[in-house]
């Protein structure tokens, strides 16, 4: 089994707190190891990326979705900085402006999604539209499912169009949460990181997990799957989510673009 | 005299194409011990650009010209290789469609400035609305002398709302670029790299020369500074403009936001 089918939702799964804690690849290797693991296929992913770039025909788009602390930020910092910033682009959507509220809510999506070449990471992304929206009763069921149905289609042209989507969702439990909103509150360089808001959309943790289960299973697909990625410890996200996504680019057929034989001849004045 | 200065334009500059080959830096130090500067200094950028992510106040543009050939890819890609993706933005301007012709020339590059907390580099930019249109005679001396207030009003704007604008023109003699040409010729992988269209533009080489000296002269400011790049070779090349950059950044006043000392009472339930 690759580590890219283990960790795969499906439309059945089902969101407990304790999953995060798991620590399936701690029995193989240490935490020193499994860094050095992570660096090695970071630097991979950024060779992959510079053929994706130089072919100018794949195009790759990773959505990462977690709760707050769950660590989508580290994991654009690590799994992406060794990649070149010509063709790697990370994207993180915020609250909605009056203007963007405007339109329908993948109309910014859809501007952000990457070009032949690119390999684009959303920091939060569509999503949040059914979850923030449902936990807070912004919309009902029937909306809800109207946008499952948006999102499922939206994706599947993406995916008909010369995208790779991987969905990641950064799995933390609620005492992992906490551990890190007091890591943040005692580090005052970690405090600009620290919103109030966190405190009271904490307050609404069990809404937030049901909504989440109910999403990724109505929107877990064939052309845009969810991993469920165990997030309590660091060191193991990072490797299990550098990991797929090299696993993913290694099947994707990635090359130099077809030399001309004509060019050989070519003299330069 | 810091490297800064070391490689500034100046209103009266004059463009030579043995200034190319110049290589200061050599006489300090070894091409072996240079790349390894080059590493350590792209590290730094890389821990600056954190800073800058989290302060959320100052905004950086690097602009990168040059004829093809003149290893503005590869700057990107060592200089700014280390850098979170989160907080760096690559763009590369190509022949405006068009729907961007509709517009004026600065409609599409304004688009693209950093934002807060941004760094940005631009590979070309809107100096090729008067260099290519000016060398194939598509604007007259009076258009030309028009977008370079534009231009100036532009750039003198990003900076007094607090935009930082560095600008590099990496110089590579006539010769230097034929060895180049021919080594993508000869490397069936770099054929992706190639375009006919190089060799009609070199064709007009010394018209490029003479009005990339025209330009720099006239958009020449202390806002907006010219940095003349001898970058025949690569090696220093890369280690100037790290250097640059990574000296700028240091004169920001980059700090974390200022902490918030009632953070330190929250309890997390």
């Amino acid at each position: 089994m690759t580590i890219s089918t283990q960790f795969l939702a499906s439309d059945k799964f089902v969101l407990l707190d304790k999953n995060a804690a798991h620590r399936p690849l701690f029995t193989e290797s240490t935490k020193q190891l499994m860094k050095q693991k992570t660096t090695e296929i970071s630097v991979q992913i950024a060779e992959f990326q510079n053929i994706l770039y130089a072919q100018h025909q794949h195009k790759v788009l990773i959505i990462l979705q977690g709760m707050d602390t769950s660590g989508k930020d580290g994991t654009v910092r690590v799994v992406f900085g060794a990649a070149n910033p010509a063709g790697v682009r990370s994207v993180s959507f915020k609250t909605p402006s009056p203007h963007e509220l405007d339109h329908d809510f993948l109309w910014r999506i859809h501007q952000q999604v990457p070009a032949a070449g690119e390999l684009v990471i959303f920091n939060r992304s569509h999503y949040e539209d059914v979850l923030i929206t449902q936990v807070h009763q912004l919309i009902d069921h029937s909306e809800a499912k109207r946008r499952y149905a948006h999102i499922n289609a939206f994706e599947r042209m993406l995916h008909e169009t010369g995208t790779t989507i991987l969905k990641f969702f950064l799995h933390i439990a609620k005492d992992e949460q906490k551990k890190r909103l007091e890591e943040r509150l005692q580090d005052p360089n970690k405090h600009w990181k620290f919103s109030e808001q966190d405190l009271l959309e904490r307050q609404s943790w069990e809404a937030y997990q049901t909504v989440y289960q109910t999403t990724i299973r109505a929107t877990h697909t064939d052309y845009a799957p969810w991993h469920i990625v165990p997030s309590n410890s660091k060191t193991q996200r990072n490797l299990i989510i550098a990991s797929i996504v090299a696993e993913t680019l290694a099947k994707m057929d990635l090359h130099y673009p077809v030399p001309h034989p004509e060019y050989f001849a070519i003299q330069v004045d």
